[in-house]
């Protein structure tokens, strides 16, 4: 059953574990028949199992070289059965990591045959066994690489059981784990794997939840990159109508994975026994009922949709000038230019009754001229307004606009704000010149420029706006920065990206802040440091910092893109992602030291930015050598 | 005074490290006069440290605008009186991670000035003040990095004061240190400053050799960029005759680090004062007799001199026939074919009487068939041999040697082993097709195609070979793999390289053995796994792993490349070094466990390798996508 979202028309597979598929077609009928819409079975006939759980001890280097087919005939699917109804499970018995050598060979072999016919059926994905110390070794791993540079496109989820305590093969006691005692935790398994497989783009999570979930450390599953949960039937408990429902905390964790588009089977058999297929259906269609009743996407929503986990270099208005689609995105905010309106408002309050100079610095095609003018409307303050802007396309709408009668009091200046000499000084400047990051847009060095256009206890909008920055672990990131290139480059520039796949490991905190007019006890200078230290809440890997901005409008009017602070439904900027070159483990009872510095030439303004706790990075980007922002 | 080696014409300089210069020229000709070749001293004039030290408060950014000259004129010497005899030191009050902003900022601003200035003058190094917890965090990090990339070509000299208790400056108490208690280290200051740089080729290491040296530690220096030594007045004693000499182990490692051809100033104030310059002069004397009295190098050393710490790709003898020259290096070892002649005669010893048939496999220009016939004429046993070589070229020598009455019962078969059906079986082998970490040219997959040849309870020379691992920290090859380029396949390539600055973390050990002919107790298959555990002997920087090999030719005859068991004087072989994509941190504490693959496919032979203690790498050359040996 392929549930569609009757708003969204957004979909997601719901499907069914299996433990033993004795004749595939029959069963995949039935199946179909209770809704699910695939099938989570052994790969490969159980049959096969018993050449290895006998082995023939004389014989040292084991080969698969049996005659007799090892599994099913791929003719018992069509093609198209096999890879949108059928995932595959490996065979239970691999044990790469074993220390008898004859068996360590011989799984390898197994799951290299075993990938290799998946890939021959093209398969969706195949599922290995549950992540254990005793099958998430260096040979565990090396084998899966070997598998996955040898079948480009298939994927490999593995199995990763929620809860943690797995007992370990007594074969395999002697893989040394640094895991302190009495925490087990199977994301540090899983985290091995991943690390030892550099964070291989085809390489899944398959989470398995449990009747009893763990009590907290699920966040962390954001940043991995979940393919599929697997619902214990166990989980489920019968409400007061009698019908099957997961209990609040497993609701709330699915319905956080909706949002990956997550594979979701129910799997092992429920505790009230004796329903068989009955229960099954129930379940299923007890997902598909809460996958559909989600509330339907917002207007910001669709907007970002495309964009999730999708780089962007940062925009450069300052240097480049930008274009008329960029200019119709960005003026289509709900939230942004309302917010200046209240707060030129509530500023023009305060002069009731005198006549008020405004600059609007940077006025693009005229949205924050509307807005003052829509102020000045309600205040029923007189205006006079002065609209600079420095791109000469951007003037020829603002220069129609200013001939209408609405705009009779507006004057455009085509000009860059740093060079123009007003004839008479402003009472409110108003300008939008933020970047995601606050100040990387070069805002604080054109408004300096133009502080000779404020007169002395002028008002600035924004008055003031710091930047934020909180570690971030998301596997799916680091891979996207990859996908760009090998080159150090690539590694050392900040992205502006709408993070989807990540996890905060830490809630942001407070880097730089930028007020205009200039107070007497800010610095002159521009370039700031700033060394922040975070407590994390879990362990896990640091791929990158995430990096937001808080504006203040004028008095309490604000705007933030901050998570804790965010000015809901407010689409014109994503955050800015600082990677690191190389993921960096974190642990809970580790401090995360993070160092950023802006630093200016007088052509340009760069950030820099290392880590040097739990350990330490080289600085990157040093002297803006991968990316800066041009003044000119 | 350039002092030159009588023996082997290497020089190093010995120079003066002063305090003061209030005026440069009389101070250069003075130090010239007492025999020393260059003058450490202050790059700026102290005076300048006054607008500094009075910092002007009610200024918030210091910017560095005096008209007076910051320093002495670059016209007070010539050129390369500058370049060859003065090496600058930065000022001394620097404290670019100073909690004062301001001075934190004015810091980095007459260092950006200063090695902007040294540049100028085209000194050979800029030497920063001693590295304490005050002066090496993060801004500083950041300030050189900037400096280096703002001054190519420049040689910033990081001080570090090998004692390692160094007071903190009160005013950077808040720098945050991952040290343990009690134990402080300053091999951990230039790691931090070092790993924040991320390893630049020109940031180097001056150390200062104290009165007490450390009683262990000082190994760890070899894998580090050290490009000085100042030693310490105080560090001389008189010795019976009254002059002034080293004690033993200052003796041992200024020794150790003529090697790297440091430049080595004396430095500070002799405890027994009133002497002077007599006593400046008397301790440069020393250091050039000491250098001077170091035995002249061997034959092995010169050839090998050319070689060290360069990187090259290893040879691929099956796939590619070796040229002319090639051969003719490696028959001039004065060492392996001694060893291998011994070996044959012990081996014929066995067979008094009796007629021995004798296949030399892979004959090349024909030293082995040589040291076969001296054997055979040193026992007095008959042999016939046969000399299998593929490379047709080699084969043309091995002819023309072949109709020479001492080779009368040499028969030359032009074929590769592998396919070679020969007419009768050998008793004995002879063989040498060993890699730098022994089957790294595949000597076991062509001894197995060849042991079709040999007749039961035949021999093979060499009877088994043995390759060797140890963790080894060199931030001098680390840099000479990334000067090869940015792609991950140039970081999980070996190299052939004759190891000159590095440190073995810990001593190497067993890694993969391969027996000839094959016993029942040995695998058949060739691919092997190790996982070997170290116990390092110092916190250090794990940038790779260095391979050997041992090989027992017969009964007690050995040859080897193995730093514990080395063949004095032979010099065929250099050894394999595998590079981690990332250094790894190790301390004394934590265990290193390293995982290494030898992988083989039906054309190819790889070696995969990571670490999973203390941290997590991932699988090098992952299924040998940037380096694999052809077997074809």
């Amino acid at each position: 059953m392929v549930v569609t979202h009757r708003e969204t028309g957004e979909q997601i597979c719901v499907g069914l574990e299996v433990q033993a598929l004795p004749s595939i077609r029959p069963k995949m009928e039935a199946v179909e028949a209770i809704g699910a819409d695939f099938v989570v079975g052994p790969l490969v006939h159980p049959r096969y199992e018993r050449g290895v759980s006998e082995p023939d001890v004389s014989s040292d280097a084991p080969r698969i070289e049996r005659n007799d087919p090892f599994t099913r005939s791929d003719m018992e699917l069509s093609s198209s059965e096999w890879s949108s109804g059928f995932i595959g499970k490996l065979s239970p018995w691999i044990r790469c990591d074993s220390s008898s050598r004859r068996l360590s060979l011989m799984s390898e072999a197994a799951l290299m045959q075993e990938i290799a016919f998946a890939k021959h059926l093209a398969l969706r994905a195949v599922l290995t066994p549950p992540i254990t110390r005793g099958c998430s070794g260096a040979n565990f791993a090396r084998a899966l690489l070997s598998s996955l540079s040898l079948n480009p496109g298939m994927n490999i989820w593995v199995r990763v059981p929620l809860e943690g305590s797995v007992g370990g093969n007594p074969d395999d006691s002697d893989l040394s784990y640094s895991r302190e005692e009495g925490t087990p935790d199977v994301w540090e398994d899983w985290n091995r794997l991943s690390t030892l497989c550099d964070g291989h783009p085809s390489l899944g999570v398959a989470l398995e939840l449990p009747a009893n979930l763990p009590k907290n450390a699920l966040e962390r599953w954001n940043g991995e990159p979940v393919c599929a949960l697997l619902v214990n039937a166990n989980a489920f408990v019968l409400n007061r109508h009698g019908f099957p429902v997961l209990p609040r905390r497993h609701q709330e964790f699915v319905r956080q994975m909706f949002k990956y588009k997550c594979y979701i089977a129910v799997s092992g058999r429920s505790n009230s026994n004796s329903e068989g297929d009955r229960g099954a259906q129930q379940y299923i269609q007890y997902l598909g009922y809460l996958f559909g009743k989600q509330p339907g996407s917002t207007e910001a929503e669709r907007f970002e949709a495309p964009y999730q986990d999708f780089l962007q270099s940062p925009l450069q208005p300052l240097a480049d000038n930008l274009e008329s689609n960029v200019y119709e995105v960005f003026e289509k905010d709900p939230v942004k230019y309302v917010r200046y309106r209240e707060a030129v408002a509530k500023y023009l309050e305060t002069r009731k009754g005198e006549d008020v100079v405004i600059m609007v610095l940077g006025a693009g095609r005229g949205p924050l001229v509307k807005s003052c003018l829509l102020a000045s409307q309600e205040t029923g303050v007189r205006v006079k307004i002065y609209a600079v802007e420095k791109n000469v396309n951007a003037v020829v709408t603002l220069r129609t606009l200013a001939a209408s009668p609405a705009w009779s009091n507006v004057e455009v200046i085509a000009t860059d704000m740093r060079v123009w000499i007003p004839q008479e000084k402003a009472d409110l400047v108003v300008s939008e010149l933020l970047g995601s990051f606050g100040d990387n847009e070069l805002s604080p060095e054109c408004l300096d420029g133009a502080s000779k256009c404020l007169k002395e206890n002028g008002v600035s909008i924004p008055a003031s706006y710091t930047s934020f920055l909180a570690p971030l672990s998301s596997s799916k990131l680091r891979n996207e920065v990859r996908a760009l290139g090998e080159s150090t480059a690539v590694m050392e520039t900040p992205y502006v990206v709408k993070i989807h796949s990540g996890f905060e490991i830490s809630p942001s905190k407070e880097c730089f802040t930028f007020t205009h007019p200039k107070k007497e006890s800010t610095p002159r200078d521009n370039s700031r440091y700033a060394k922040l230290t975070f407590n994390p809440s879990e362990s896990s890997m640091l791929t990158g910092l995430a990096g937001y901005f808080e504006a203040v409008l004028y008095d309490d009017v604000m705007i933030s893109i901050r998570p804790e602070s965010f000015s809901e439904g407010m689409f014109s900027w994503f955050p800015l992602y600082f990677p690191l070159r190389t993921p960096l483990p974190v642990r809970t009872s580790s401090e995360v030291e993070v160092h950023i510095w802006r630093k200016c030439s007088p052509s340009q303004v760069w950030y820099e930015w290392c880590i040097t706790e739990p350990n330490i990075t080289a600085i990157h980007n040093p002297n803006g050598r991968s990316y800066s922002m041009s003044l000119g």
